[in-house]
């Protein structure tokens, strides 16, 4: 059985992480932190959890950490990761870090987002970027894994077949994604108080959301050449759940037919991305680690979908998946 | 025209209130108060006002607000308003108080349920309670009207025939309701942070809510003897209105007809009182100062449903219709 | 492995069945079965499947049925189901019906509430009720299962204890709920259209609701004298779960102490009902088998809470805790 | 006093129409028809009606018509509002049509998108689009108006400044949309079903939505040049409200300060757009007839955004906007 102990449990991808390990027939909870305000037992903590789990998220204490876990999952925020994760490899763990502190490849892009200095350089150059469908030979050696972030997940499964197959330019994608509450976490603000979120929808992060350079970034990497995206999230009164739709320019015609084939040819293999003749909703795939995505021609134009849960498939199931495949296990335990 | 301030115009109920002086045609908004740090251009406050109104609202300044006033929508939060309302008459106007403060006649129940002092007993004895369909002639005479709360004005209008008939026992009255989360406020809290809130229905306030004492006073008055009322409140995934479900038992056999009869009777002439021949529901009265109920017995009790919007016939609307009262106005101006 | 076929797979319970049923260790789904108009691939009548399940959702054939199988679950509506049952007994299966049809032990009460004649009064005899928490040895001596109604398990599990030890008056029970919408099935409604239910709620079957006998009866059983019930549903606007306040008066002084005491006591061994020291919310148990309950006073009566997910421990969970028992397996399996 | 029939009152557009007529203080609600199995006092069929308005819906009387009524609010579907507007025209009376069947200029466009031969050439020819903010003048001199999309109207508000200057390139613009539900109309379906609605989004209409060739009409009559664009619509889990997000292609370097000034003076003298500094949300406009835009540019794109409430400046509000113009009534009555 792997160890596992998740960093940062008390929010929801610690709690949908934990929902998923209960499930795992060959990996176990084995040490559960947080900062000591957010302690408990997980049963107080979540109550969902009543009577499914009796562990106690706990103040981290990394001699205990190195005694108790193979691996962590990391939940810890952007910025606040990079201090701990050099100390959890130290420790002698695998990391799968849910954080964006490892998936920006160029530390100054990184530092523009993120409005910080990047204090781990080497680490960074290391992590693998847990995209399992792109990236599943290096995750495999990884003994850090960058999580993706929720957003580039759903988008870069809704374009990679075209970016591999060189078919769109690459200067004129445009992401549009609406996202589900949740995305924000675990605490209230004004803009997710429930009279102002509810029966309402809005753009946010208009030109500086920090999942732009990440999206480009890995979309550069499969397309071989730089690619710039416009990506302008959107919010919506549902709890869970990532629609993204995707415009991009054919560099040559193309038919339906073609695009189908080539998306049915690249994920056919993949046990967790479903090519779909018409487009998903994301109910079709809220509570799972699945990807639904559709692709068709408007106008001239390329238009993909795709469909995931922004908790599971966009963090916790990822995190999972990437878990099971650096340890070597069937990529889809506990995930189906 | 009336001149109307509120005071403390920056939360839901000054809204509303604001919304709904928009478009009276015989009232106008002339001073908008707030906390320093919660002023601005309403437009800026609230964005829906963009376009629609210029006005600012300000600190208060008793001196102007006796310049520019008649009457005071006083929004202020229980415990607070009690503070400034005698400033508020001291300037010569009406008030309408939305707060607690001035509704409970008894004290010690006020201090017991709210954990304070009452500092303005004379003020407090001769408030007017204001429910127009119960104390019409009173609110017509007085300079300070308490604007009930939102669940007593629907368990009220649910019950207040068959108290004031005198066909149930008053000691075995339970009164079930749900409610809208708005009536939380505008502040950001854990408990209606949208991914808590959503997809969620809980009971609160067990045994405990303020607004118990208040429904057992009022329809102590309206029986003429003391009445005994199990209150449960509960809130639901949604933004507006309260249903309110009313379980009592008759002192003698009564039919359906009876019943029915009874209560187009008694509210025969009320503009914003509405029976009906089936189960209401609330999305046939949000955004309007409607109560639509319906009464029918099961089982050798009797059933009354009453829907209201909390925020419009539960608060802002009701304060409206007083004020027209109060002005001997017609008293559906501004709200039809 | 035991062999599952799903009668009428094609609706709300038949997905949770599935769902539930692909990650059950020592239970495979065998055979799914639909009206013709209704079949085809699991994964085109439900997306969510795509890549999970393989399977055809065929028309019914008995002879099929026989040697594919070991036990049914019957998800036909009420008064359909009594017509397929007697076949799938005969066929050799254990059969969980979900319908109402074999619940209702007295006929006449049946044919009151569902307006039609009971054409199989034998099975009806013999059929065991599924709540394992009050009759887990009859279940796991049957071959008929009638499981429950959503609103009875929920009911029946708040106030089960109090039944039991004789605590309260048995002719003034309430029991007020309120259930998401999945509750109203698949086919569409003027009532359950997004535009008329969202940001509704409201009262329905008052006095006439099918559970009202069902929860009497299993309340009359509990208690060992008759019950009556006064049950009043109310639907909101969310997807999934049921919230049942339930008011009932004590036969004598009972400390809120001694009600937790009672309650700990009684659920102390059942994995699936958590007694809680605050109300719960349904968003706590949607999505898993578990039933979370409260009890406390207020103003001398008792007031019970319980949370249930409709369609898991409302219908498709307990049946497969149900189908455990019935065959000797983990009740758990499957369901956590 | 204006006298306003509407025909084909018991749908959503119907509701608000009437409710926008009942605050209305120089037009009045004169004659209601429906199909004859719609029909019935208004109290009935829109309980929300009780104790305001005490109409009824009767069959289409063209001589009652004639005798009752100076203008008609037509609110047939599209094909079918074709048949009837020519006897509202002959009944002497000016149209204000909700259909498309008045909008699309080239009757061939016309057939294509809707699937049926057009029928009334000669009015189709004169009918005024009534979109006040484009096209006020052709309106006060119309006996026909064409009200638009409510797709149209949010998308073509977002950019009409942008075409008008000709800042734009006319061959690339991309309206991403997300509407909700009550754009289905009242009729139930399995995707608008609450349950599957409910915690989801998806898009629809790809490539074919009859919206398409509205938006390309117009904005090539603002940019007085052909104009193609990709328009794709979404539903989400709300009742109200359109979101529009416009991707388009400067034609050369424009700041965003230049883009906002553009806006400003475009709108500065328009009642019902209102231009914002930061991006809007459907709740700032729903329930009103205004519309608001922001616009900026990301990554040498221009972004804007628009928000409107789909059934009032969407449909019943703008048409009694056009009323108001075709009569020659303050434009804003009725309406703020």
């Amino acid at each position: 059985m792997i160890r596992v102990a998740i960093i940062g449990a008390s929010g929801y991808t610690g709690a949908e992480s934990i929902k998923i390990l209960l499930g795992h027939s060959e990996a176990e909870l084995a040490y559960l932190t947080a900062l000591a305000e957010e302690c408990g037992a997980v049963a107080d903590v979540f109550p969902q959890f009543k009577g499914r789990c009796d562990l106690e998220i706990e103040p981290l204490d990394l001699d205990k950490l190195a005694q108790t876990a193979d691996v962590a999952l990391c939940c810890l925020p952007h910025k606040v990761s990079m201090g701990f994760v050099p100390k959890l490899l130290g420790a002698g763990l695998k990391v799968i870090d849910f954080s964006a502190d490892y998936r920006l490849k160029d530390v100054s892009v990184y530092e523009k987002f993120y409005s910080v200095e990047h204090t781990d350089h080497a680490n960074l150059a290391r992590a693998a970027f847990g995209l399992p469908e792109l990236f599943r030979e290096k995750i495999k050696d990884a003994d850090l894994v960058a999580n993706p972030g929720c957003f580039p997940t759903g988008a870069l499964l809704a374009i990679a077949p075209l970016l591999k197959e060189g078919l769109i330019k690459t200067d004129s994608i445009i992401v549009n994604s609406v996202t589900g509450a949740s995305g924000a976490g675990k605490n209230p603000s004004s803009k997710f108080h429930f009279p102002n979120m509810n029966e309402n929808v809005f753009a946010y992060g208009i030109g500086v959301h920090r999942h732009m350079p990440e999206i480009e970034q890995i979309a550069g990497e499969v397309a071989g050449s730089d690619v710039t995206v416009l990506f302008q999230p959107h919010v919506g009164p549902f709890d869970r759940g990532i629609l993204s739709t995707v415009y991009s320019e054919p560099v040559k015609a193309v038919s339906d037919e073609q695009l189908a084939q080539l998306y049915d040819d690249f994920y056919d293999a993949e046990p967790f991305v479903q090519t779909r003749a018409d487009a998903p909703g994301v109910k079709d795939v809220v509570g799972t680690n699945y990807c639904h995505v559709f692709v068709t021609s408007v106008k001239g134009r390329i238009v993909s979908f795709s469909a995931i849960d922004n908790i599971v498939k966009g963090a916790s199931g990822q995190a999972i998946q990437n878990m099971n495949v650096a340890f070597g296990l069937q990529e889809t335990l506990g995930l189906i």
